[in-house]
């Protein structure tokens, strides 16, 4: 037997495995469920082949993901952050964008949003303890024909000066997250605390292959929005700080143009809402743009 | 625009989050982890891509991880599990597979092999309690010249006959599991109980996922075989019961024609290495041929 003949007799005996499970999700019931996972061992087998995996790799491979399960809980989503650092999240993201070149982008929902925040009153103080440079947010919320969205639900969150959130510690304190609604006229309002750059939890086994792929754990400064309002697209975005450090390196691939926006530093003194601020402190516009809700 | 302007300005936004993504890994140190990292992008983005995955699904995948690392332990080891259904397990052993058609054939590891199983003496039972009809194996261990190979280390493990290996009780039992070595001709024999067929653990999300594709869990009835030897090649396989159920849908895609042996069935009485069997006993010859080990 020739070299050739060996190396034919590979492929042929490679591709009988990929046929054979194939074959065997051919009677799954649901077709979206048969199509996914069709193409699932598709691509997941052409890795296989592609990289010639090693029984060693394989086996390091199973140990990654026992160790990112290991270290899951509620809070520390492993999972997220390993989908958010190859860039499936944001590729997941970007196939489910609205054909619709005016409605404002969305980016990676990431791991740290909760079902539970408070309710704030417009101009109300998303902050709620969390440490940092007082910062105040406003713009409007409306659709793709220029007209006001009112009482639509905007969820925010974001870490503290430490870059930190709150469901990072091990008690159940709440800070730096809330939601509000728009009012008649689409406007909403809020004071936050700046954003600040931060590391993504990196002392796990995601911040080793990060480590070890000479990559940096650091997130761009932003704020997280979740914007929702019947007949209209839920968008899941962030605003980032025009300046800040790690635009052109986050490590979860979220940064996009048109979500960076100016944060002006003011002086100590007369704030909106009434405030009087002792110490200086930014503001930012951000005005939101949502599609409608794609039909059926 | 176009609805063709929308949808290829689509697709670049697509393409842009794997461009950078890729991008991220380029200073990787390691050459072999780049190679590997790079290629796992590419075809898990491609399987987003392809699928169209929507936001639903992406958090049912993740929950779906999530669930696989919650239920996995030393003992319970649903990654592998997992990796066996999808067929990549065996499609890593076709890969690493050596290029020499006269070796014995190689299948899939499992999850049910420990490292601490107890030394036999050649003609020695590994049942060591567990249940099931007497079985007598015997063969040699050879070069791909036919030169026997003495002292190869041969593993070998086997569920009981109610379908249970030992490490799925919840104490620290130790049944149908042994090693044992070739004599100076490559022979080697043992008694064992006779493989049957048995569910891989199905009560956890690889066995959910099962379900709802319609497969079955069940293995066709194996005993497990790791052989190593200095300057061979470590052959990991089985041997399949001629006869036996699922051979044809076997949940883990292990089978392979030149593995399913006669088990012959045998009358009560004297057996091999002077037993007196007081029940119907069978027996079976399995010939390992090792390859040479690859030079690198």
């Amino acid at each position: 037997m020739t070299t050739t003949d060996v190396h034919s007799t590979h492929q042929e005996r490679e591709r009988e495995v990929t046929e054979k499970v194939l074959a065997s999700f051919a009677d799954t019931p649901d077709p979206r469920l048969r199509e996914v996972m069709g193409s699932l061992v598709e691509h997941l087998h052409a890795f296989v082949r592609d990289v010639r995996l090693t029984e060693a790799e394989w086996e390091r491979a199973i140990g990654f993901l026992k160790a990112v399960g290991d270290i899951t809980d509620e809070n520390r989503q492993e999972f997220i952050l390993l989908s958010d650092v190859l860039g499936a999240s944001m590729l997941t993201v970007a196939v489910n964008a609205p054909d619709e070149p005016s409605a404002t982008e969305a980016t990676v929902f990431g791991p740290f949003f909760v079902e539970d925040a408070p309710l704030v009153e417009r101009g109300g103080d998303i902050a709620n303890g969390a440490t940092g440079v007082p910062c105040y947010v406003e713009g409007t919320v409306r659709d793709v024909h220029g007209r006001p969205v009112p009482g639509a639900r905007i969820e925010v969150w974001e870490c503290d000066d430490e870059g930190f959130y709150d469901v990072q510690h091990d008690d159940d304190r709440r800070y730096g997250r809330a939601h509000l609604f728009s009012g008649e006229d689409g406007a909403y309002d809020f004071w936050c605390v700046e954003p600040v750059p931060y590391p993504i939890p990196h002392d796990g086994p995601v911040g080793e292959l990060l480590a070890a792929t000479g990559r940096s754990p650091m997130r761009a400064p932003h704020l997280h929005f979740m914007v929702s309002a019947p007949g209209h697209h839920t968008l899941i975005t962030h605003i980032f700080v025009a300046g800040g450090e790690h635009l052109d390196d986050d490590a979860v691939f979220g940064v996009k143009e048109s979500l960076i926006l100016d944060f002006d530093r003011q002086p100590a003194g007369s704030a909106p809402r009434g405030r009087e601020v002792g110490e200086p402190w930014s503001r930012t516009r951000f005005d939101i743009v949502l599609a409608e809700e794609a039909r059926a």
